[in-house]
Order: C-alpha cells, then sequence, then structure tokens
C-alpha cells in the first residue's frame, strides 16, 4: 500500500505516453507558483492522491492568482459582483503520482485570453520534474442575467500583463 | 444564487463550441447507465455542482460498471488482487450545468481496450440532452511490483463483450 | 493496509467505552434506513472509511428522509422557500470501522423537536451491529431575515407523525 | 444568498443555547494555531462553509501539529512505522458560520492524554470570537496488528510537554 507506484517510469502502458514521462518543468520567471502539501485526506487506499483532489487544488490555485498575483478579490467578484467562472473543459495528464507527506508546486500560465473565456495550463511538478499538467476553460458570466459576460477590461488588462511577463 | 445559469445556451464563450451546446445524446442499447442525485453537498454559492464532485461521480460509476455489469468484484480487485487503476488522462466538457435536486444519467462506454490501459467514454446526460462528456484513461498495474500489468485475459474479455454490445 | 482494523473489539482504547463495543443495534419499524456503498473514494491510506465522510452520508441520509419519506422536497425547501438548515452541533461515536466493497445501513430517528431546531439520531449498522452512532441538531432559518424561525406546522406534524411511529 | 446568516447573535434556536454565542477565546501562549482561508470549495449553496469540510480542517491541523509543533513526522507515523490514528469519537459547536474570503484561525488544546488516546480540543475563531469548538478522541493502533497500542514513550513525552506549555 504504501508505496504504490512512487514512480511513473515503471508506466509504459501506451507507447506513445513514454515520451510524456520525466518530462523537465522550470516555471518562467514570474510564474504564479504555490506548494501544496500533500495530506492523508487526499489519499487513497493505493497510498496515492485520489485524483479529483487534484481539481479541487486547482481551483484554489486559481482562486489565490486572482487574489494575490492579480489583486483581484475573488470572494468579491461572486459575492459582490455576481460573476461566476463555471469550469466549461478540464484536461489533465496524470503523470507521476503524488503520495502523503510529498509537496508538489503548482504554477500557473496563461494559454489564450477569449471574450469572456480564459484558458489557462496548470502545472503540478516538483524538483524540476513535471507530475501532472492540466489545461482549463473557465468563462464569465453573471449570476443575474445568466449568460456570459465579456471580460471587464480591468481584468482583461490583468491577464494579459500576466500573460505578457511569463511569457 | 439559486437560479444561476440553468441553461448553458447562454454560453456561448467560444464560436467552435457553440455547436456542441443542446447536443442530444440516446445510449446504445445495453449500455450501462446510472441515475445520480444532484445533492445539496454537491453544489457551490452559485447552486450548481461544483465540478470536482462530478470526478468523484465518474469513480463511483466505474466501480458499480465493474461490479454489476462486468461481475467483476472491484474492492476484491483492489483489496485482494492487489491491482490498482489510476487515472493517466481525464478530459471533461461540461455543457449544462445542474443544480440541486436534479438527476443526471450517468453512461459508460468503451473507446479503446489497449494493452494494459482502458479509456472510456462518460456521457452525463438528462432527457435526451448531453450535460457534460468526459473521457478518461486509466492503466492497470500491480501495487506490489508498482508497474503496469497486461489487463488479465478475464477481463479483456468482459471489456470486449461490453464493447461489442454497445458499438 | 487493505485490512487496518476491522474489528475494533481490539479498541479497548478506553476502559469505559470498552462496553459499546459490538453493542446491537435494530431499527424501529418504520424507522426510515438507507444502505450507503463504501467506495475506494470513501476510503484512507489505511484502507477505512476517512471520518469526514461519514457527514456527507449523513447529510445524503437527511436529504432523502425529507423528500422520500416526509414527502417534503429539500431542494424546494431551500430553493424555492430560501430556508438554511444550518447544523449546530454533531456528534459521532465510530466504533467499528467500515472499508471500501462494505454496504452499512443507516437509520434516522427524531430525539427532540424544539421550536425551530431538530435533534437527529443517525446509527450505522450492518447485521444488527452498530458500527457508529451520531446526534445532530439542525436550526430552521431564514436566508433572507438570517434569522430562525419556527417550524412551518406542516413540517413539525410531518416530524412527529414520523417520531411517533418511530417510538 | 451570499449572505447567508453571516451572524449567529441571530441564532437564538434553543434558549439554552444563547449564553454560548459571542463566546470571546483567546488562545493560550504557546498554542499551536493556523490560519484557514475559507474557499470557494468550502461553501454550501447558502453560501457558508458546508460543515463536513471542517473534519477535513481539523484533520490537517493535527496532520501540521505532529509535523510543525511536536516535531513527529506524520507521514513517516503512517507510512514506516503503520501506526494509525482512527476517529473514536467526534463533537463540534457551530457557533458562527464562515464564508467565502474569511480567514479563521484553527487553535488545538489537549483536553488528556489517554493509554493508547488523545483527546484535542479545537477552537476555530477570529478576531477574538469563537466561531466553532470540537473535542475529538483519536486512538493510536498498529496497522499490523489491527489492535491499540499504548502511545510510545517520546510521543506520550511530547503530548505531555505541549499540554503543559499552553495550560
Amino acid at each position: 500500500m504504501a508505496e504504490a507506484f512512487p514512480n511513473r517510469e515503471a508506466f509504459d502502458y501506451d507507447a506513445e505516453r513514454k515520451t510524456m514521462n520525466e518530462s523537465c518543468f522550470i516555471p518562467p520567471p514570474g510564474a504564479f507558483t504555490r506548494t501544496v502539501q500533500i495530506r492523508f485526506s487526499h489519499c487513497d487506499p493505493a497510498g496515492i492522491v485520489y485524483f479529483p483532489h487534484y481539481f479541487n487544488m486547482f481551483n484554489g490555485l486559481i482562486e489565490d492568482w486572482y487574489t494575490e498575483e492579480l489583486n483581484v478579490n475573488y470572494a468579491d467578484l461572486i459575492l459582490h459582483d455576481q460573476h461566476g467562472f463555471p469550469f466549461v473543459h478540464v484536461e489533465t495528464d496524470f503523470k507521476i503520482p503524488s503520495r502523503m507527506g510529498d509537496k508538489i508546486d503548482l504554477t500557473l500560465l496563461i494559454e489564450k485570453i477569449g471574450r469572456s473565456s480564459l484558458k489557462l495550463i496548470i502545472i503540478g511538478h516538483r524538483d524540476g520534474i513535471e507530475r501532472l499538467r492540466a489545461r482549463t476553460v473557465t468563462a464569465m458570466m453573471s449570476l443575474a442575467s445568466r449568460r456570459s459576460v465579456d471580460l471587464p477590461p480591468a481584468l482583461r488588462e490583468a491577464f494579459e500583463a500576466y500573460a505578457a511577463k511569463t511569457r
């Protein structure tokens, strides 16, 4: 149990994926990175992170990025401005599992800024080795009209500035 | 709050996605479908399902499919046979949100049977309309050797029989 | 891992509790009972249910009790009538752990009906043996006024009828 | 929705509890306290923390207390020493709800050190006002023998030193 697949090298489950294993990742300068402590509560009977928890971590990372990097209060955006940011697409490659006691770094990068949508890339890594990689698409909408809304100019500018500095 | 975006028609966040909205889905005869009750605990401050819960539902659906459809005891596979089935890839399009009190049907289809991996498609739908669609890749591995293992013949045959009858 | 403490007899951690072990429980006739399947997702690296999941199960049981036993639509109470039912107190004795593949029965009984509050007892059991026992206090409040509200007469009557028939 | 019961003064649901509201709490010097950010993911359709998440926070607090305060690696205790710490009893009074964007402080105190068990008190507070108070009992056991074990002397001494300095 305790030491279930700590190493995905072993994981040549599909030839075409083999080359993805052990890919290196160094965040670009200025990229927003937060360290997540892998806890007992994240882990399953095989001793590794139960994968739905990663999506929770992604959501927390995005929240912190708004608040700490963009200086946009995420709680206010929702509770005061009555905007929602539903996920419309998520995809993730899980490359190397993580276990209780591990710390992993999550780095957020912008892939594309749409009219009302935002495509992000989130990389989970440790010691320069990529453990997982996700792409997410969120859309901004009004909770009142229930329709998508254009990104407000101030928010768009904040996204563009972040994309520029991490390119 | 309570009625946040019940309808994704409103959601033309990207032109190329518009055509995906309101897509119809009728499960093929013989497909494994389970109904999930959307509960208070699934929903976020916007009143809709917080997306990580869907992945939990997918895992439960797969468990039930092994046990009820394939007559393979999923708990035994893990606890007795010491096999693990980590997710190596997941992608999901969230098309129409669901709210507390809704019931959604989840249908499981096989996309591809690999040497040690299995690609599944999971469709969430209600009244013939698709609400979400996921593709998952799981790999079979030994918890002892921590290596991927070939699918056992009996399991492969069960997968193939299911794929054949739902094609 | 796989077989961590299946039996709490072993658990004489405090002399005064010893007598609680292996207590029998047979639900009174007419009591509301639902069976919960213990899933992979409920279990921790020790192979048993991670305890916060039980509270989620309790909330689901209460939801189903309103809807299926009392014929009160729980989603409507919240979304339409704008009532909330926050928990103000919860206590639980975990007596025998449960593991993936187990099924446990959860039975709901009323302990006391207050002016705006409701005290419930929830017993988790299997094969006549009690596995856990919880007491919860929820209070009814208005989401608009943010104040506790008296239980509506129809709801109070439904509670009283249930209490009477399961006494 | 967004502002559902931010203030439990309103909550005179039971006369005898009224006096509990607005109780003050100042941690004793040397007490272990960690701040938790209330996130979107913690909150329910009423906009407040869905109560099972608090138990997850308690578990995280206890983990951090072992590792950061007692200098005992919690992951090693479980994965290497093969000890488990199941909860055998939990009780919590939820006094003032918390909402997305709030930060709450969680303070851990020892109530009693048993032969193999440990009784803890966890207080959630903010600005000197208590928001919730929990009592937990965990028992130490061997994952191999599946029996409770006496607390190892080094661990007992660490508990006693912490209890002494926070008395």
